[in-house]
């Protein structure tokens, strides 16, 4: 690393997945400590009264706002697999995106990046079809607005093959194979639990752009936003633990779109 | 009536209220007939695929794009009324609307009004407070696109009141109380069943301003729209009678926004 | 009241609230205090998932288990008004309630009662139109399964004027009108927050078959079973206060069914 | 074949598919040349209202029933795969098939047997443990009702395994493949139009228990129920085929549960 370059992260967390009465155990509090947020579309989570709580919640912590379109599966929490047909579910994703949109415009909010929920993020993780897929229905409803994704996935390569803007993202809180996947969350050692631990984990990637994985290896790994998850047992303790460390490197965190 | 006055009239339909396997018998013959059509959004009909397609081929019939938007009851068609609390119905025709506009805007088309679908429709027709929720969401939204709804109701009405742009319909297949009103569907006279019949009205209310009720009264009736109903047993026959009439008349078929 | 009269009561408990990802606060140590509740079948809440396990939980802490079916409402909680053509609210119960019990029966327990929820709840407890709807789904099911409902309610009247069995219910956490109604959530003291409070409630029915209106009135109440709210901010000690106040008085807990 | 042999066969068809308003083609005139039929059971078509009209028909026409349970896939109308955990899905078809038991059993129905729908009878065709999900469900739901699948795939193996009763179906108008799968919609080839060609077909399976696939060759196929489709364009024309040929070849048409 060159030692005069200057530093910065955008911190991302998922918010807006409560549904009707049902609310997740997302603290409000979380907007205080991120710098960009991906809000629900309605498809696994987030009716239009969750959405439009979300988005001004967002807006008053002045926090860049993107859409999170899943496969339709509101009872799976679009956690689960669905083999949908490329052209449906560019439609789907064109319905998810521009909703959002639409309603993040009326209160004065561009969307910053659009980045795929669940399953659907896994699956096209691993699959450059699908990604092109995701891509082709943000092409379609113009604007540009970056595609967020796996680092070093098929996303990114699929992004790159078309010169379509993608923001790399790593995770703080979850550990990584060889290959640079996520450890799958039936492996207990999945979730990085020490909030000191997931703090170390992004100094890592940010400093030295590499991560050691759960198996000991030392991998490249590029970031441009660290995602941390709002279902965290301790999310607000690892989102200090975070800023200390920020703080005490003189990194600024800020969204990747100023 | 001027006799120099130039006549002209827009004629709706709504279209797109298929939904995954499910195929109304909506024939895409309609197009070539109306000049705007009225498209679902989602919650009463209408998935993303259905909506994409209707989408391209009211582009392809060059015939203006208005929203749809309903209660959330797919079930129920959204014909049956749902006690809504007003803050939430407002982000329900926001996501819906803002869900088509964005796909509409991916192909280059503009949407030209929003009308509410079903109870919604009856709903706010004789209701000053629901109506002024939907008028509320569309102004939020922005860009000022034109509510439309029935002529001489609490919609027209709200929109008076805010100075919101308002686009009166009137029915062509549907027969009128004394009050302006549609004779309930549980009347078995409430459907015009004769398309020379349906054209005659249409005739009437265009020239004269007037249309006969269900009683035999006169009344007044000022339309910008007329809309048919898609499910009409003799749909195209309607169209086409009404088609005839208009270029008997010497009158213009074209869509309002022109 | 006779003095040598065996005092017995039901408390019951609405459960299997959950969906998908989405838990209720629902304590399942409320199993522990109640006699009797009613599992959501699907239409306002609880998947087939969520209905297994509560099943099971029931099964476990040995408490009767009782339908609880709903408008077709998940977004609304099924706490929206829907105005529903008679006989398709029949084969709505009869659907939700045949799922709940042949999942039941397949553990080994038989249905105790059926309880309407929310707004269907709070709309026939007002309409002997819609109160006999319900029955007849019940009586076309067979096997005699109770309605619970509100005491003094049109369902009330409505079973017995067909002679079908039905559960008179009073709450111990909520606030009479004069009228035998509950007062309204909107109302700041719909909710009675004290577990004393509660329970003294609960008691004053019980013994002395009366309850204290909000505006200061006693008017007469009888009960077979106390529905204590899962989501009271103080449910456990609700319920303790109850129990306390049962052994105190030598009431017996058990279901209606024993 | 044994010339003595008294030959019977079973024709069923999938019916109930239609959803609030939307119906579709199926005529109720196929009813009266089936035997036995599938009912969907909401979860990819079917609501609780078309379920109750179509066990009516069956009722009336004196027609076996089954259900018809699916993937939670009603946009996709339970044709496209979901990867969903065991325990998860036999919850499901428990809930699917317990409603539509219990609705059948209100106007005194028994089901005949339990047939899965769509991308869940495919996958489980190619999947023991699916299979041994479907019939863990069946199993907890008691009643030995028979399952219904491909004969030849992993439902019979899965079903012999554990002993659980299982009827062989064999398909009327859709090509096989020398494997004794299924030749995939996607194959220009895959449905056999002809009317008289798909009476052949049954007329093969049952006298000679053979089947010629699409490449030639000629497979063994047992079937003790033959699957004719709803949606086939010459439907009827189809069924009239087959009871020609039938009753030409003195075989009886009638329920495997006779």
């Amino acid at each position: 690393m060159n030692s005069n370059e200057k530093l910065e992260i955008d911190i991302n967390c998922d918010m807006g997945e409560a549904f009707g009465r049902y609310q997740l155990a997302e603290d409000p509090a979380i907007f205080n400590y991120i710098t960009s947020c991906n809000i629900a579309c309605g498809f696994h989570a987030g009716d239009p009264v969750v959405m439009e709580r979300t988005l001004l919640l967002a807006k008053d912590a002045d926090v860049a706002v993107g859409a999170h379109p899943s496969y339709p599966d509101l009872q799976g929490f679009g956690r689960r697999y669905m083999k949908i047909k490329s052209s449906d579910l560019k439609s789907m994703i064109k319905y998810q995106v521009a909703a959002l949109a639409g309603m993040a415009s009326s209160i004065g909010i561009n969307l910053s990046h659009v980045k795929p929920h669940g399953a659907l993020y896994n699956s096209a993780a691993d699959s450059l079809a699908e990604s092109h897929t995701i891509i082709e229905a943000l092409v379609e409803l113009g604007n540009n607005v970056p595609l967020m994704g796996l680092s070093c996935s098929a996303m990114e390569t699929a992004a790159a093959e078309v010169g379509y803007p993608f923001i790399r993202e790593a995770f703080a809180d979850r550990r990584y194979t060889d290959l640079g996947r996520l450890v799958s969350r039936s492996h207990p050692d999945a979730v990085i639990e020490d909030p000191n631990a997931a703090a170390d984990q992004v100094f890592n990637i940010i400093k030295s752009k590499r991560v050691r994985t759960l198996e000991g290896k030392t991998i490249a790994l590029l970031a441009q936003s660290i995602c941390v998850h709002g279902d965290h047992p301790k999310i607000l303790d690892v989102l200090k633990a975070i800023d200390d460390m920020l703080t005490l490197q003189k990194i600024k965190k800020q969204t990747w779109a100023h």
